[in-house]
Formats: structure tokens, sequence, C-alpha cells
């Protein structure tokens, strides 16, 4: 047992769990091969940050998605734009994430090198870091291949309050582009589905439209969402509730692309329900809508970007949809599970 | 699926990773029943924090221990203490913590109460608060009950530099308690194996010793580590490797309550390569040994506190163990696993 020999193996064993040489072994040729920060390299047992400023985000998301490999994505890239999204919602510039992780024994190591190139190439994206990490091997049948979490810290933007509790009456309601894609994209890899056109996820991390507009809109923007589980309609929803206000959301002004409405008419998903990993929701002051609606189409990322929705007062708590053929109907949270382990 | 009814039940279901009515039945009835904090009641995308100082430690662990309850703790006790010891260790007073769990379906209500109490008390006798926390649901089969992910951060204390980097030659080695408990305890309640006088884990936050412990003697503590995984021998054998050190334990001086002897006597397992989860080595100025020593063996946490060994310079890495018999031999890291699921 403590021989010093490392055995040759394409696979994860217990023993990568162990704190002893082979986890050593995983720890140096694939961790900081593809992760390697100043902040890891000490390999403490906690990172040593120095930060801009003492109001910060933190924040933390669990990954179990099915696939592990997607159209448009991967649990590597989904974790870190999940998380990375998640600082940019409180009005946060992304610094440095942690990375925890459960594998399966068995697990190939060739697919957790493309997780980490993965997690690589996202964080790049992101202009964030890995500074702290954490394994922990599991026996088989005791997890379904890899589940990741990511946590992450950032500093507050100055100026800037947005929170699910800022929405007023009277404010526009913006989604950032297309909604839906990555719900029909996992579920489609899931179920075999082959579509003639396919359809790529929409999870990226948002900071290179998100950092840029709360710079230019500090004040308008009340609150800042992304609605991944549950969709658009659980996250108007969540907002309508801790605001205490009632939204109306405008249904023909929802984009949705046209593949994912055939794949919804079809299997019968409404994709107002549809989980994004790379949108999100501001409910802004309303002078400043159409000014905001110029700044992000102009953007690659958020060409889509629609007013889709109206703040109202009541009744509190609310979302109503007024249909495409002009009915105003409520629209609930969710109650059931249409998409398990979608993210 | 939009009904707004909700199904009595008292086992975890799909549903209640949604996103929709169950999951925020889920974080109203249990999360904020058990771990309301004013950082997590606005149920925001990320937490806001105001930190004290803007130089942080930031830490991440996963927890798959296995069985979850186990004599002296559970898996929410363990993942607890194992963050808030992590960032301890790093110098730093901890501060807040993110929760992320994995639920598999079917998994009992009554133990995620009986969890969420736990990191409850936890919580509060380390003095962190939860500020952020996610669920996510999977399949019966796809987990083995409940996986929990900690993440923490807190302000390091002016003038302390631990690092596993800085241990120097002639440096005093200390364990701040008895060694191998928790080891023990978790496999002895998973093998049904009935010890006359039960072993109860050490897994506690060390909060009440290590802070006072930084605050007094700043300057002359040079490394603090946890050896949990693989124990107080890989947990010295990173240190020498990280400095550039050797060391040399004296195994006569290292102490083992007689219920752990016996035990690893019966089964074979060495005790310096067991878990502990509310120990910590310290590697500190030679002159200030004796100090620090008289002031842990006063605090009932740690009054088996004891000096078990020396920093030498050379050769570079390597851990000497001298035995009761007065043999030198090398003490590696483990390159199996003992003790898989063990935290």
């Amino acid at each position: 047992m403590h021989n010093g020999e490392i055995p040759p193996c394409d696979r994860i064993l217990l023993a990568h769990g162990s704190g002893g040489l082979l986890m050593r072994n995983l720890i140096e040729k694939f961790f900081l091969r593809y992760l390697c920060s100043p902040e890891l390299l000490p390999l403490d047992d906690a990172a040593e940050l120095s930060l801009e400023s003492t109001s910060i985000a933190f924040t933390t998301d669990m990954f179990v998605v099915k696939p592990i490999f997607f159209p448009g994505g991967d649990i590597g890239s989904l974790a870190i734009s999940g998380t990375v999204n998640d600082l940019l919602m409180k009005g946060a510039r992304p610094g440095s994430l942690s990375l925890g992780l459960i594998l399966e024994e068995g697990f190939p190591l060739a697919h957790l090198e493309r997780i980490l190139e993965s997690i690589r190439q996202t964080c790049d994206r992101a202009g964030v870091r890995i500074v702290t990490g954490d394994t922990k091997v599991v026996g088989r049948g005791e997890a379904d291949g890899v589940y990741i979490n990511t946590a992450g810290v950032g500093c507050i933007l100055p100026q800037v309050k947005v929170s699910g509790a800022n929405a007023r009456p009277g404010d526009a309601v913006i989604v950032s582009g297309s909604v839906g894609r990555h719900g029909i994209a996992v579920m489609a890899e899931r179920n075999g589905l082959h579509l003639r056109v396919p359809v790529l996820s929409d999870a990226m991390p948002m900071t290179q439209a998100v950092l840029p507009l709360l710079e230019r809109f500090p004040k308008a923007l009340h609150v800042l969402r992304d609605p991944t589980r549950g969709g658009v309609a659980a996250t108007l929803n969540e907002i309508a509730s801790s605001s205490g206000v009632s939204i109306v959301l405008t249904e023909s002004t929802v984009p949705i692309d046209d593949t994912v409405s055939a794949v919804c008419d079809l299997l019968g998903f409404d994709p107002l329900y549809l989980p994004c990993e790379g949108r999100f929701i501001a409910v802004v002051e309303p002078s400043a809508a159409a000014d905001i609606i110029a700044f992000l189409t102009s953007l690659d990322d958020c060409r889509d970007a629609a007013i889709i929705g109206e703040v109202t007062g009541s009744p509190s708590g609310e979302v109503h949809l007024l249909t495409a053929s002009g009915v105003l109907k409520i629209l609930d949270l969710p109650t059931g599970e249409m998409l398990p382990r979608i993210c």
C-alpha cells in the first residue's frame, strides 16, 4: 500500500480519492495542467485572495446534467457559465471560482481531460480563475460519471444595486436573447432525437454583455436574473414574489428560435418553462429601456434582446401572460419536473 | 403540471429539483427554517457580503461520507467543520459558507431535516453562516442519498502568514489532539463493528482553539494543516514536499486513544494514515513550541496536544518515522485507498 508505485490506468480508481500518491498524481497531471493559477498552485487547504473591494457577491451551484456532453457545451462549460452568470446577476465582476468534483469509480480519464479543457476555455472567456478545489471518488453505481460544484466570489460594481426585490411598477422587462435552447439541446441529446438543424445550448458566461451593461446603466438596472431551472416563467414568478409586484408578459414578443419552437410544438413543451444558461432577464427603469435594447442588440451575444413585458402594481406576486390570441392568463410556477438533470 | 397543488410526501421527488413550486416549498419549509440568515433570505442568485478586509481565504470541499450518520457526527456537521477548518488553516476567521446539495430521489425528508439541524448547530458553534446555496435532485441509483459541497470565505488575520510552504529546518511539529478517531468511527459504523467503548468521530470546527492561537502567536505559526484524507502521514508528506524540507516524526509521541489503537491493532490499520476532522498539525518556531503546547493543553478541545516531530533540512520532501523500537523508516504517502468515502 505504501510502496510508491502507481498502476497505469485510463479510468478513475477509488484510490484517486485517497489523499495519497494517486491523488497527488491526479492533481499534478490533470488539474494543475489545465487549471494552473498562482492561487491554486500552493495546494493549501484554502486559496489566498486580494480583492479590490470589501463588497462582494458569493454564490454556489451544483451541476448534474445528463448527458455530460451535449451540443454547444458540456458539464464543465455549463458549471463555469452558471456560476459566472450568478455573480453577474448580483452586479459583481466575476473573479475567483472554486471547483468541486464527485467522480464515479471507472469514469474515463479522457472524459475528465475533455471537461477540464472546456473549463479552462470557459474561464478564459469569462475572465475568471479556478483558485481552489476538491475531488471525491465514490464507488460504481454511487454517482453517474461526474457531478460538479462551482462556487464563486466577485466584487460588486460601484453604484450598482440589483436584487430580485427591486422591481417597481412601470419597469420594463427585457430578455437578452432567444429562450429555451439549453433545455432542448440537452433533452434532444439525452433522448437521441435527430434534429435536421441541431439546437445548440445557449450556455455561456455573459461577462462580455453584462459588465458593460452594468457600467453604462448602473442605476437603471433594478433586477438581473438568469432564467435557468423553470425558465422565464419561474424566474418572473420569483421576481414578482420577491418584489411584491405583478408582471405582464407579452407572448408574441419573446424571442424563440424556429427549431426550438418546432420541437416544443412537436413534444408539447412550453418554451417559457425551458431553462437557458446564457440569457438574462433585466427589469429596468422604463425611460432607459430603449437605450438598453439598442446597446444589447449591438452585441453579438444579445442580438435578439427584446422587451417582453411590464411590471404592474397588483395583484402582488402574480405573473400574467398576454397570449398571441389576446387572452390574459396566469403564468404559474411549474409544479412538476419536466426535465430532470438539465443543469 | 402548472395547477398549483403540492402532493404530500415524506421523501425527495425529482420535482423538488425543478425550479418550481415543490422546490420553493423545500427552500421555505426546510432550508430557510433551519438556516435563515439576512444574506440567504433574499434568495437571489448570489449573496451580498460586506467583508472586514480585502485579504481573504476561499475554499471548497465535497462530502460523500458513508454512512451519513456516524458516532459523533453526520455529513452535515462534517461538511461545516471541514470547510471552517480549511479557512482556519489559512489563518482566516471563517465567515460565510455556501451549501450545495445533491439529493437522490427517494431520500427521506426526515434525514434532510436532521442534517440541516446539525448544520445549524455546527455553524453556531463555529460562528459562521450559510449565505447562499443550491440543490439538485438526481434519480434513484444516480447518487447515494445525499452529497454535500460547502465552500467558504473568511478574512485572513493581520500579521498571519501560514502556508504549507513555510516549514523551516529546526521547526517543531505539533498535533492538536489524538489522531484517527474520525476514520475509526466511520469505518466501525459502516461495517457494523460493535465496540465495547464506542469511538466518536473527532469532527468539529476548530474555531475556538485556532483563532486565539493565531491571535497569540501570529508570527510563530509557520504551517497549519488539518490531517484529513491520508491522515498525519499524508499531511506531513505534503508539507515536506511544499516546503522542500524533511520531517522526522517520533511515533511514541503521537497521541492515540486506547480504543483507536486497539481497533487498529485488530484490523491492521496504521493510525498515522487515518483521517481526522477536528485536529490540526502546526509547524512552529521552536522557541515558541512550549508556550503553544501550554496554551493548547489548557483548552478543552486540545487537551492531548503534543510535539510529535521536528523539521530538518534534508533529504528534501521526505518524512521519516522514528518508531517506538528506535528504527528510522520512511513514512510514505499512501498509494492505495484504505477507507473510501470516509469524508
